[in-house]
């Protein structure tokens, strides 16, 4: 959200169109967090509660797919057509969070 | 931890005597989480968003490990020395969570 | 194996009884993991090659989440009912373990 | 390896560079789900087997991490130069195999 006012156009990313489905996947995975505390303070049962972590994980879990393959459909696909030395810094970036993705 | 001197107690899980220190962590993960919102809202790089991203899964885990270690060593081991087919649902039910941990 | 009528009984850990099924399974992982070298001898597409490796992946998890379940119904279930600093000590063990999985 | 001494090239993937190092390391891992084998034939502690476990898919998981970012570098940069449906295709085939990796 530019809620700034100005007329700069805010930069585009590859999951910029996607924004609005972004933020509302990351205020559920925030709910559920809180969910998370509520049940805590309520002292339910250890295993109820990692039920719960796991589905909030594979919450965060997806939602970085998603902005992964945003991410390889334009930043990626650009830079390779524009070829050179940015290509390559920008496969092995995306190299570099799919590795960290796979063993987080 | 029941500090309020009433005498009703509270369940007691595995997890209650680090309750603090639980939800001092979930509350952490929560502003992860919007903290992800608002590199969303102000267009930060995927890159950027995805180590984040991973940042909140790996604590998430974290959480769900101590969880689950306090789970094995109060709840489990009592039923064990109970013995009986409460011993082995435990067992059951603790695996079924490490499965869904090891998976998600 | 000790199929050779020697009368020392073998270690009995929590795996024994499923011996023969764990290595059956094992094997079957020996033949993907060798289906792999040759798909990268013939020069398979890496994508295909990927497929398997995720599916040799997934196989080597189940076994251990398996070999993990027997472990807490059996070494961890006596030791809690012998009670002492052993339970804790095996309890201890099997978190670091599952945590291996967990982040493996 | 095409040790047959005939002109047809083989196929060029990304990673037939890497081919003779990918295929050292396949063996390595064959030799680690073979070692698992006799750690179960000789009764091995439990935790010591999962231990190698651990590491044999850790060895998975950085070859699959290998093969996807040539994957990467080559034939989805390529496919992007050419453009059209080719290089969504490509890109979307790659997010389903960054997904599995993920979710394995």
């Amino acid at each position: 959200m530019t809620t700034d006012g100005t007329e700069t156009p805010a930069p585009v990313h590859g999951y910029t169109a996607e924004k609005s489905s972004h933020l509302k996947r990351l205020r559920r995975i925030e709910g559920q967090v809180r969910g998370l505390q509520r049940m805590v303070e309520e002292d339910k049962y250890c295993i109820d509660i990692l039920t719960q972590v796991s589905a909030a994980t594979k919450a965060l879990q997806s939602f970085s797919l998603e902005l992964l393959d945003e991410h390889l459909a334009h930043c990626v696909v650009e830079a390779a057509q524009k070829g050179g030395p940015e290509a390559e810094e920008k496969v092995r970036e995306a190299s570099d969070a799919i590795a960290r993705l796979v063993r987080s």
